[in-house]
Formats: structure tokens, sequence, C-alpha cells
């Protein structure tokens, strides 16, 4: 089983709190990724996590209290780091270009993570299911109306609307699927990608930073 | 646990013989589709296909070989169908098209296949591993002979091209995630995934068939 990469732990855990718990947290996640959700027990998480089962269960109920945790913090996480690239910025196709550089380089970034909570998303028991579901229609919300703000300014011409959505979607969330330290780096990454958004979007002028 | 749809079953599996190998195979993909490749047993998926365990070891040699099987005969047809969809064809733009909404197509109407064979390719046994990255592999270098063609010919401005076939790669791949009946159909899709894609490419036609 490979550990998880130094990418996947900045920063996102801190936030889990007492160790204790973000211990078992990490643990769990190294084993979902591995083994799949439904595959995975509580007593490998555990020993993984060097504690006794008993000691897991002081600070998660269960293995869906788990996976709900870990697929709250991911894309809590998302989102918040989307909308910090957008604060101070005015122009439509900079920040569609900082949106989607964000989001792209987040999903290499945390490629383990959001292996497992894009792929493992319908075993989130109904009250976590519904939670998550309404932080990915935040990010949904978001990504519309900053194609709608390109649209009414006249940067962007777009065919279709929903397909081009779903092709912005695709393309940063599959990054997950595949990335390694072997490809460009995140920020690379999702700066190119970001380009490539906005040939899509017709956009004809580039962004500041690209 | 969900059926497989029709648009999953039409002719891919025709070529599996004798029936009972076939029944087998499509018991094992609704079983891994739905647990997950790790958490399944061949009891299941003989429970599934009305056979006894033993009556499956007669079609196959064990639950790898089940995947193994499978993740060849959905690689081996997405190559086929982008290859028909080529014959013919001899505009660097309409070839492109034609590649790519065959290619986001087919995910959207395999999408439980696809899924299953994407995500779980890391599970596969070393032989059967190093055959289905073989066929990876052509459906890649066709892609790439593709954006060769067309940036030959002056249709395509490709600024980086690593990043343009991944982001096209995922833009395929992806559908199998999150598609389901409620969205666009798979040939709408398509024409619209393959129509973006050419933005992308900087192509300044559109494709006959667009």
């Amino acid at each position: 089983m490979e550990a998880l990469t130094e990418t996947d732990a900045e920063g996102l855990w801190e936030a889990v709190q007492p160790g204790g718990s973000r211990r078992v947290l990490l643990a769990a996640l190294e084993i979902f990724s591995a083994h799949g959700y439904n595959a995975s027990t509580t007593r490998e998480i555990a020993r993984r996590a060097g504690m006794s089962p008993a000691a897991v269960y002081v600070h998660y109920r269960s293995k869906a209290d788990l996976l709900s945790a870990m697929s709250r913090t991911g894309h809590a996480a998302v989102l918040a780091d989307v909308r910090e690239s957008l604060v101070g910025v005015e122009d439509p196709v900079d920040r569609l270009h900082g949106l989607m550089s964000t989001f792209v380089a987040w999903h290499a970034r945390n490629h383990t993570l959001a292996r497992v909570i894009q792929y493992e998303l319908l075993e989130l028991p109904p009250d976590a299911f519904a939670e998550i579901r309404s932080l990915r229609r935040k990010f949904e919300r978001l990504l519309r109306s900053e194609l709608e703000r390109g649209i009414d300014s006249g940067d962007f011409h777009i065919a279709d609307l929903r397909s081009t959505e779903l092709a912005l979607l695709s393309m940063g969330i599959d990054v997950a699927r595949w990335w390694t330290p072997q490809f460009p780096t995140p920020e690379h990454l999702g700066a190119n990608y970001a380009d490539l958004a906005l040939r899509m979007l017709g956009a004809e002028r580039v962004a500041a930073h690209s």
C-alpha cells in the first residue's frame, strides 16, 4: 500500500482535532484508497493508525462516519480554495482562469482524497449524502454564475451551457484518477487546463496570468 | 442493486460464447459495479448468474479472470468503435470530431462497464494489466496521430500537446462516472463534446456533422 504523498497532507487536515482523530482519518483514507470502501475494515484502519479498534470508536462511530468526515473535509476545501482564488479579481476571463486552475490543481494535489470521495460518493449514508450534495451544488452554482458573468460581458461564446459545464467539471475531477508526480505539477497542469477551458468558452482574450 | 441498463448490453457481449460464459460475465459486471471489485465474491456472482459456484469455474478460473475478460472486451470495443468512425473520413477536423464523439458516446452508453474497467484498472493481474495497457496505448497513439494530422494541415493550433491529450481523454472517460439516462443521450453529448474539443484545439472550422 502506498503511503499518502506529501501533497495530499498539506494543510487540509490541520482542522481535524484532536490529533488522534486526524490519525484515524488519514489511516482510513489510505485503507479506502488501497482496497475500496466496501472491502475495508475498521480493524485494518485501527492497525494502520496504530490503535486498538476500541480506540478508533472513540473518534468515529463507524466506517461510514469516516467516509462522511473525509468527504466533508475534501468538498469544503476545494470550494474554499476556489472561492479564495476569486477574491479581488474582477475580470470574467481572469476569474474563470483562476477558478479552473485552482479546481484542477486541487484534484492533482489531493488525488488520493479526491479519488475516494468522488468514486465512493454513493456509499455515503443518506444524511451525509445530502450534505455533500449541497456542497457540490454550491460549486456548480458558482461555476454557472462565472460562465454567465462571462456571457454577459461578451467574453464567452457558449453554444451549449450544460455540456460545457459538464466538460469543465470532468476536466477537473478526472485528474484525480490518473495524476501522479510523474505528470506536470498541479500548478502547471491547472494553468494549462484553464487556458484550454477558456478556448472551450470561446474567449478571444487570454487570462492575465496565463 | 441496479440491473444493467439496456444501453450497456447492446452488441458488446455477443462475441462472448457460450451463453453461460456471457451470463457469468454480465453477473460479475453487475456485482463489481455495485460493491467494488475487492468486496465482490465469486459466490455472489454465481448467485446472480443463477449458477452454482462450481459452474462459474467452468467458465472462468477466478474473479481476476472475470475482471480481465470484461476489461479486454471493453477496451477492444472502444478502440474498434473509434477506428470505425474514421473509415473513409479524410478531413482532419471531421476525423477528430468523429473520434471524440464516438469516444464520449461510448463512455455514456457503456457507463457501467467503463466505470469498472477504469476504476479497477490497478486490480488487474500483471499479465492482463500489460495486455490492457497495450490497448490503451493504441488508443493514445491514435489520438496523438489525429492531433498531429490536424497540426500538419494547419487546422489545429495547440499550445501544449500533452495537456491537450490528457484533457480530451478525461472528457471522454469521466462521462462514465456521472452519466445516467437523465442526461443528454450518448450521441447528443458526444457531438457537443466533440465541438468543444475542436475549440480546445483551436480549430477555426467546424466539423461537417456538427
